[in-house]
């Protein structure tokens, strides 16, 4: 049987649009005022206006009045690194002291700092913080996610990764992508042999991947210190070969070229983009290529943030994500991801829950499945508390505006 | 009979000082490591480490294990505009499409359209919706406030303001300040008399509310286009002559001379200060005023965050505030302030607490009453959820760390 939700004041992100949506039309949210919509076997059956509702509650096995609430697709956070062993708290303080990088890293921190850590938990400790962490993130509304390895920096460490990443997929009842980011830095092992690691991945790493299916997709840092965009070409390659599609890190801390190499290697997204000029961006918005902007990261790390009215006018397809990350972005809120893209991006409300739903189930190729109120998908929803308008929702940024989310249709407790 | 908390893994804030807390005192956040605390009578009876603890369950009328979590003084919200009618995001969508402040006014937004809607609604509504607010705060661990008028602009409306924060410091449960800001603005029937309004404030306005003994504080926005350093000067001492301190808007969009005036006319506090230079530091630095930073409204607004290292380490006294107002802050989420100032004002977590309990309660003249854990003060306390270290409350910045609150003593449900 059925559930009918009625009184839904806006029923918003009703299309499904057949590539992720680029320039101007990242700003049309279509939306019904005074909506129902119905649930059946965990999809979105049928919705409407309620003055055309000609369905009856008897037909349903439980119909819930959302007095005057607003109903989105829930977030889909495209670019994450959920599977984390132990936060680091410390170096965000030494780095409010005034230390710098370079400083961190020779007191053992940054991305190596997390790798020591992964390298040092078990694989059913590491399945149990990154479920908890999930969980709350779906309390927050997100119902679909990415999730990276890139911790490992090992064969072990990143197939551990990859197969915690699979354990969570299985019972997180939201759509789950793995990527496989060995190439996420240098480990110290290799520090003169930058060769050898590349090696290491795609002769090693990526033939073990590959048959144990344990990835959707391929990242590499293209950036300064890290890979390099021939390396990373070559990174991607290897991937393409076997059945993986890159999905890069992008020019965050540097104009790196990573734009133009991911646009080259086919990738479904190129991620970051707080360092962009001219001709990235004119690459991009001449590219099939989703930039996924990643505000919260540029946030916590006080750089510029991504310039996304640029990217938008240059008619770039753009999508949102968290980042979420112990070292540069330790949040998962898409609700504070939105509201940042407004705040300080000067994107329109309509364009960030664009960018943070169909753009980002597009940039991890789940749309048919989520991203926006259509018949057939998941019924993955946010119901938000009685606000007076959509635009209320990033602005109000300090408030937990979600009530409840749906997941597979099943309605939790507001 | 009291109540015993037991298995706190970290009481911060137990101290008393005599002042607020100056440059670097403001870094000393003395804390006990698996301490208990005793409430008796709604106030914080005793406190010690768990292993000197010679009372026995028997003694209290209830034991709860916190279970190794977090105990923090409840945050002191010295500077914000709590009661409004209406929000206005759609101002703030009009922001993001690039129309200027004099634009908006042109429209009717701005503290003028704030004004036009609170002398819209009664006094009742207003109640109602400005203690709905207060209740969401509290639950935020909000534990003392101050509110201002100042969307009244008229006789009539600024006494309606002062009467329903009346209303909410008897019904709130913590400690609540009213401060009387008339001079938010010269309101568009004084359009070219400013000398009539600031008359109508400091000869009707002011005796009223003294005669009604209904501010405690009085406020002026000194800033280009509202009201000059001399007129600042002028409305302060009408405001002492009646017994009212000034807390005063400073240095906000311009180097206003506002910190001078402030602190000539022995401000409590200058709040704001957005805009310093060397001799508003100075200035403020040789003071026993406080300057209150209110980071979410340059966060909202886009500006350059107040230059809090700077202030510290000239030896002023600071403290955090929220600035909670529907134009500027539509939040009043102190974790959210806190975390914003170490993230991007660069303050050590334990200056950004200081800042946000003891010497906010400094700022509005409650602190034999709250801000810190010592004996005899309200246990208006904020427990965490399980958290690692006192630097993950604001590193975890997307999160609501904040498991329950008491007020008075009592112990609110996690």
């Amino acid at each position: 049987m059925a559930t009918l939700l009625t009184n839904i004041r806006l029923l918003a992100g009703t299309h499904a649009p057949s590539r992720a949506l680029r320039g101007q039309e990242l700003a049309i949210l279509p939306a019904i005022d005074d909506a129902y919509l119905i649930i059946e076997g965990g999809r979105i059956g049928a919705f409407g206006r309620m003055s055309e509702l000609s369905y009856k509650a008897p037909d349903f096995s439980q119909t819930i009045d959302l007095g005057g609430r607003v109903v989105l697709p829930s977030w889909c956070d495209s670019h994450t690194h959920l599977v984390f062993a132990g936060s680091r708290e410390a170096e965000f303080v030494d780095k409010i002291r005034g230390l710098s990088y370079a400083e961190i890293a020779a007191r053992g921190g940054g991305i190596l700092a997390s790798a020591r850590m992964l390298n040092e938990t078990s694989e059913d400790e590491l399945y149990r913080q990154s479920l908890a962490r999930l969980e709350e993130l779906i309390r927050l509304g997100t119902g679909a996610i990415e999730i990276k390895s890139g911790y490992g920096l090992t064969v072990e460490g990143e197939i551990k990764m990859l197969r915690v990443i699979r354990r969570v997929k299985q019972s997180a009842g939201i759509p789950v992508k793995a990527t496989f980011l060995g190439a996420h830095a240098i480990p110290p092992d290799f520090a003169g042999n930058r060769a050898g690691y590349i090696e290491l991945i795609t002769q090693t790493m990526l033939p073990q991947i590959a048959a144990e299916g344990l990835a959707d997709y391929i990242d590499v840092f293209c950036e300064q210190g890290f890979f390099t965009p021939d390396e990373t070409e070559r990174i991607c390659a290897a991937g393409a070969a076997v059945g993986l599609r890159p999905k890069i890190h992008a020019n965050q801390l540097h104009v790196s070229g990573g734009v133009q190499a991911g646009v080259r290697a086919g990738a479904l997204s190129v991620d970051h983009l707080e360092s962009m000029d001219a001709e990235a961006t004119k690459t991009l918005a001449g590219s099939a290529t989703i930039g996924t902007l990643l505000p919260t990261a540029a946030f916590f790390l006080r750089m510029p943030y991504q310039p996304a009215r640029e990217l938008i006018e240059a008619g770039c397809a753009i999508a949102l994500a968290s980042d979420f990350n112990p070292g540069s972005s330790p949040s998962g809120n898409m609700n504070f991801v939105v509201s940042l893209a407004c705040i300080q991006m000067r994107m329109l409300p309509e364009e960030a829950i664009n960018a943070a739903t169909i753009n980002g189930a597009f940039a991890m190729g789940v749309q048919d499945e989520v991203g926006s109120i259509a018949v057939g998908k998941k019924a993955n929803l946010v119901v938000t508390k009685q606000i007076p308008s959509l635009a209320y929702l990033p602005y109000s940024f300090g408030s937990g505006l979600i009530e409840r989310v749906a997941v597979n249709g099943e309605l939790g407790e507001p």
